[in-house]
Order: structure tokens, then C-alpha cells, then sequence
């Protein structure tokens, strides 16, 4: 666009005050976000705004955060925009959208690609440490801004007008109609949450329902939820890792796990699933967040928000996962830009409860879970991130002969083997 | 079930004439197809039937077949069927069936194995004299029992009473749907056969396309239907190979190449997409016979059928060819039972053809063909091989929000970017 800067390394500092230094510093990171439309102001006044960065500002408290930035922008980013030495000026999702789609790149720099040779296996403990530190604190926090079945994964809307809580009851169906699910089917459910998913399929299509999750306050919550609705006897909750789960299902779900796995234990999770479904009439479902080419993830992210994370492509989970343990793939959809919308709800509800969680916690948490919900929306939106679900099933099993069942309303029959 | 022997190496040649060593041989090869309910007959009157083998019978002309069955049945089973030297008694596609389904098994043979690790990339010349040895044995024979349009790829049966060619028609119009082809969108067909998808792009959705095949006759063939169809000036058939693609494209589509491709060429592949495809807007579709484990080409369908092919996993084209060109999958629909059924048809007007392919050609050449579309449809019942079709773009671009328009007639709106 022809108000944007060609040659923005060109334009100087607008105000000539403050050191030489920090003028030189401010004109350097304005370079790499001109594209963005946003500019730098600093502490001292200096102020960089190139032609076509009226989007917003990067308002910088002090120069360690802007020299912060400048080295080691995918940590410090986080970093100082939780310590308040960093803030926003203009529409705050906005900004962070144009920085992601401006941000992405196809190589990987140095620290990403020592990421990706240094990821390792998390033990039981350390997955059990991490899921802690993200899904315990506490209940009533995430009832401020999730649907009231908490259901913290990628949502179905189909169409634009629906609500959080119908695409999330929308995605729900989705996955029970994908696998088929029958009157009776057992099921296991690894990394199931509040239990949104394993209740709705025992009340909804009368399944019977293990769902197994490492989270304590997730397990009480759903636990309670099934004895409230009378279902306690067809949907059971187990405290425990998707490792340890045993027995035998004629469907496997796992919506939103995956990511937590971490590509070393993808051949852990590979034989939970060759041992407990069914090889000749199992149906099973992956849902997890993925790429379209390996990378790490965002230093923060994983340092703050999801430690032990790891967020694979198709081919490792096609080959990884399913591969080893026999089972063909026989459906995939990206649901990606769901995901963006439903990081958009849960960020419009966040913002109206802040006030609430300024009392539960203090103003770094308030916003670093800002700057994650609306850095996973700019991910979502701008393709840094990808959502997948595989529908996968032993190699000679007929699930269904056309997809139109799930979109038409058409009869649905149950699998068939050749 | 109860009536199949549990032990059937335990029976004995009903007859005791012959060898006792063509006995014993006998009994050796009944004990690894009596589960596919098929008996052994010898040259010399020695039959093995064990109870449940009613469905037919290995008639085995002469003792060399006999040692090929059971020291190499992956090359034998074809080489002998193709010379007379083995019969099946039985409705023959039935047998083929249910001694594919039988013979389905997850570990690779020491001789797949050694396979896979020598697999090798074929050059230029070599590919081309592949293709022509398959392709280019005449438009006259595949006219006797294709399609009109000689569609030579897994068809699309919307419903199970659709003929071959209103699900070879709709498989053109799915493909065109699943890239949200539009008026005007120039495409690049990689591998276009007989050129009925690069006619049906440009007359039915107006698409400008470029054409590549390396048979001649094909492109032939392609070019003077065009002619006749007045679409010449939309549509260019160029006899090329698809590393030698130049130019640039809103959409990139291969039906039926990639088998031919060969594993160690997927870099090539993923090059020429990566520079022809648009990287803002373009989409793409692969439509292939795939696997889901690493496993070579039966060594029969390598040597007679299919020189220098592989059947890739999904994983194996995700990494090696989709990650490098910086595209993400959008969509993988596995129509493993569509190619059954297009083999079933393809089939049975073969059987009709066949005193007319005798003419063509001789004995010989008639059931080497009838024991590959005959075989290929029991790899596809069994699920030896699966049909997948990908749909990749950008990361950042939406292709679509929900597959409705795919199956529910919905208006079609074209791809936005974030």
C-alpha cells in the first residue's frame, strides 16, 4: 500500500529528544513492525510514527524493555507487557492481530530451531506440575469467560450469528456425529476437561463415557456436574494420565490434549490408543492445535501459559500417533479461523470481567491473560496456528460413505466393516 | 466362526494321489489362506479343503507355481495367474477379495522392508518410459471399459445407485468445489491423463488451465477433445513432465499423479507447487492412492503394473511436500470406498470387453488386467490402500468456514484472506 513506509528504516525519530541511543534503538524496532501499521513511542518522548502506522503505538516504559524487544522479541513481548514496562495504544486485539500477521515468517530463527532439537518427553510429575499451574486456579475464574459448561477448546460456529454457547454445544455434536457415536458405544475420553464432551455423549447418545484428565479441580467439577444430571452411573471421571488409562473403547476422543502431550510421548499416546480401541469397529477422534510446518512454541507462551506445550503438524501426529498403532485416516478438517472467533468471544468476555479478576488476582495476571487470549486470536487469524480434528478408524472400516450425513441432516447408519 | 478349521495346517489333502512332498506343500500353502475360505487344487488331483474353504479354490497348474506361492506370493500370485499357471476356481473377484482381506496384516515381509530402504527416485527418462508403458498401450483399449471421458481415478458415488460416469462427473465437480474453483482462475493440472478435468474446469467454471502429462497419447487424445469442444484457447495440454512446469497459478490440482511420483521426487513436487502456486490466495488438491503405514508397492503391481510407483502414507506428502512449499491442510477426505466400487465398475465392463481385449492383445495380457483391477478392488475393500484427497492453501488464507457448501448446495462465496 502506498502509505506505507517502502524504506521505513529511513524515517527518523519524530521528536529529536532523548539519547541518540535510544532514538537509534526505537527507529530499529519500528523497522520490523512498520508492516503492522504501528509505531514506537518511549518513555522519554521519542516517538516513531513512519506513514501507515496509525493503527497504534508500542508504548515503551524503559529501555530494557526496548532493548528487550529488539533481542528477544517472541519472550520479551510477554514479558514486559505482564510488568506493565510495555503497553498498547490503540485497539489492543487489533494491534496484536496486525503484529502477528506482519510477524509471520516461514524460516525459523536460531532459537526456534534449538527448540525444536532440545524438545524432550515430560514425565508424569512435570505434565501433572503443568497442567496444574494452567487449569487449577481455580474454577470461578475461568466461569467468568467461558460458556457455562467451560468447555476451553476451539468452538463450532455454523454459522456467524451463533452464540459461544451454541458453537461450543455445535462442536460438541460435531465430534459425536464424525465418530459416529451409537446408543451404547464406550468410550474414552483423554484430556477431557470440565467434561463438557464425555457428559454431553452419555446424555445426548446414551454412550458410556471414561474420561480421564490430571487436573483435579476439573475432575470435581465434572464429577459434580454428572451426579447433578443423574448420569454419575454412565460417565465416569478417573484422576489420572492418559498413560495409565487401560480397558477397551469402541470410540477414543481427545479434544485439545495433544497439545500438552509434547512430541516426545506421541508414542506413549500411540499405544494407549492401539491397546484400548477397538481394532476392527473403533472410531476415534483427534483435536488439537497444530502447524502447518514444525515449529516451537512462542517462547512466552510456554514459558507462562503452557509449559511442557508442543504443537505438532499433521504428519508428526499422522505419523507418530495413528501410524504405529494401525489406524487409517479418514477425515481432517481445519477449523482455524473457529478458533479465532472463539478466542474473540472469550476475549470480549474477558475484558468485561477484568474488573473480577483484578480482585482474584492482581493486574500481571489480568494481563498476561489479555496478551495470551488476544496473541492466540492473532495466531488463529494470521495462520501462525492451525486447529485440526483427524477422524481416524482401523484401516478396512466403513464409517461413512459421503460426509453429507454431517452437513445435510441426512439418516446416519452405524460403521460398517468390509 | 466355527465351521473354518482352527488349525487348518492340521488337514489333510482329502486325496491321497501325488507326491508326498506336493502333499505336504499343498497343506503348507491351504494353512495361509484357509481363513479366506479358499481351497488348494494340484495339477495331480491332490486337493485341501477344510471346512469353510467353500468359497472356491487355488488351482494350481504345475509345481514351479506352487514353490512361487509359498516362497514369494506378493510376485508369484500375479506372474502365475498371468501365464496360466494358476486358476481360480469361484467367482474370481470374490476370491481376489477375501484372500486380500485375509491376507491384510500390519508387519512388513523382510523383502518389503528391504524395498522401502532401496526405494530410488526415477529420472526424467525413466519416468517417461514408465508412464508410456502403462498409458500409452492405446486410447482403443481403455475406451472399452473407462468412462467416455476416461476419467482413470477414483469416481465419487453420491449415492449408492450413481452410474460411473455420474460419479466419475461429480469426483470432477468436487474437486473443482473442494478449491472453490472460480471463473477466471487460471489452474495448473499436474499429471491430467486423458484431460477430462482440465475440459470440465474450463467449460463448466470458466478456469483457464495448463495441462501437463508425459503420455503422449493422452495428451493427444486431451487436445483434440478440446478442439472439438471449442475450448482450446482456455485450455493448453502440454506433454511435459511436472518438474518442468514454469509459471504461476490461483490454483494447483494432481488427481492420479503422485503414485508415479515416487517418494524420493516429493521435493521436486513440492518445489514446483511452492513456485507456481500462489502464496496469498492459491489452493491446491491432491488426490491420491495412499497407505496408512510405510509399506513398498506389491512387488507384482511394481514389476507389470506400475513401474517405479510408490503409495505414499498421508504423513509421508504432508512433510515432504505440502510443509517445505509453506502450505497448510485445509481438508483430507479418504475415499477408500469410492475406488472400490469405481473398481468394481471398471471391472465388470472389463469382463464384457474381454473377448475384444483378447483381440488387442492375447491370453496373457487379459488376465494380468483382470487380476489388477481385480486386485486393486480387493486392496481398496480391504483397506491395503486408501484414497485421499488434500486440500491445502496459505496459512493465513479461508478457503471456506464450514463444509455446508460442500454438500448442502449453499451459495459459494470465494476464498478471503485474514
Amino acid at each position: 500500500m502506498a502509505t506505507r513506509s517502502a524504506a521505513p528504516e529511513a524515517d527518523c525519530a519524530r521528536e529529536q529528544s532523548g539519547h541518540p541511543l535510544d532514538r537509534a534503538l526505537a527507529s530499529a524496532l519500528q523497522s520490523t513492525i512498520a508492516g503492522a501499521g504501528v509505531g514506537v513511542e518511549l518513555w522519554n518522548g521519542v516517538r516513531t510514527a513512519p506513514p501507515g502506522t496509525e493503527r497504534g503505538a508500542l508504548v515503551i516504559r524503559d529501555r530494557r524493555a526496548l532493548l528487550g524487544l529488539l533481542l528477544d522479541p517472541d519472550l520479551q513481548f510477554g514479558e514486559c507487557y505482564s510488568d506493565g514496562r510495555l503497553d498498547v495504544r490503540g485497539e489492543f486485539g487489533d494491534v496484536i492481530d496486525a503484529l502477528s500477521l506482519n510477524a509471520r515468517r516461514d524460516r525459523l530463527s536460531l532459537r526456534e530451531r534449538w527448540a525444536l532439537v532440545t524438545e524432550r518427553a515430560e514425565g508424569l510429575r512435570a505434565a501433572r506440575r503443568n497442567i496444574h499451574r494452567h487449569y487449577d486456579i481455580g474454577n470461578a475464574f475461568y466461569r467468568l469467560w467461558l460458556d457455562p459448561e467451560l468447555v476451553y477448546t476451539c468452538a463450532y460456529y455454523s454459522s456467524a450469528a451463533a452464540t459461544l454457547e451454541q458453537a461450543q454445544t455445535a462442536k460438541l455434536d460435531l465430534v459425536c456425529r464424525k465418530v459416529r457415536l451409537q446408543r451404547g458405544d464406550s468410550v474414552i475420553d483423554a484430556g477431557c476437561g470440565w467434561g463438557a464432551l464425555a457428559r454431553h455423549m452419555a446424555k445426548r447418545y446414551g454412550a458410556r463415557v471414561r474420561a480421564f484428565n490430571i487436573s483435579r479441580e476439573q475432575i470435581e467439577f465434572a464429577r459434580a456436574a454428572a451426579a447433578r444430571e443423574g448420569i454419575s452411573d454412565r460417565v465416569e471421571f478417573v484422576e489420572d494420565d492418559y498413560r495409565n488409562i487401560t480397558g477397551h473403547c469402541d470410540v477414543f476422543v481427545s479434544v485439545g490434549m495433544l497439545e500438552h502431550v509434547g512430541l516426545r510421548n506421541y508414542a506413549s499416546l500411540s499405544r494407549v490408543i492401539k491397546r484400548t480401541l477397538d481394532g476392527r469397529t473403533g472410531r476415534g477422534l483427534l483435536h488439537f492445535i497444530g502447524r502447518e510446518r514444525r515449529r516451537p512454541v512462542n517462547a512466552w507462551t510456554r514459558r507462562r501459559i503452557f509449559p511442557g506445550g508442543y504443537v505438532p503438524t499433521l504428519a508428526q501426529v499422522d505419523a507418530r500417533v495413528l501410524e504405529p498403532a494401525g489406524f487409517a485416516t479418514l477425515d481432517v478438517e481445519n477449523l482455524r479461523l473457529h478458533y479465532a472467533r472463539t478466542l474473540s468471544d472469550w476475549l470480549e468476555r474477558y475484558e468485561r470481567a477484568v474488573p473480577e479478576v483484578r480482585r482474584m488476582f492482581d493486574e500481571r495476571f489480568v494481563r498476561m491473560w489479555r496478551l495470551y487470549l488476544a496473541g492466540s486470536h492473532g495466531a488463529f487469524l494470521s495462520g501462525w496456528l492451525q486447529l485440526f480434528q483427524i477422524v481416524f478408524a482401523p484401516p478396512d472400516l466403513a464409517v461413512r460413505w459421503t460426509r453429507d450425513d454431517l452437513y445435510c441432516g441426512s439418516p446416519t447408519a452405524g460403521p460398517e466393516r468390509a
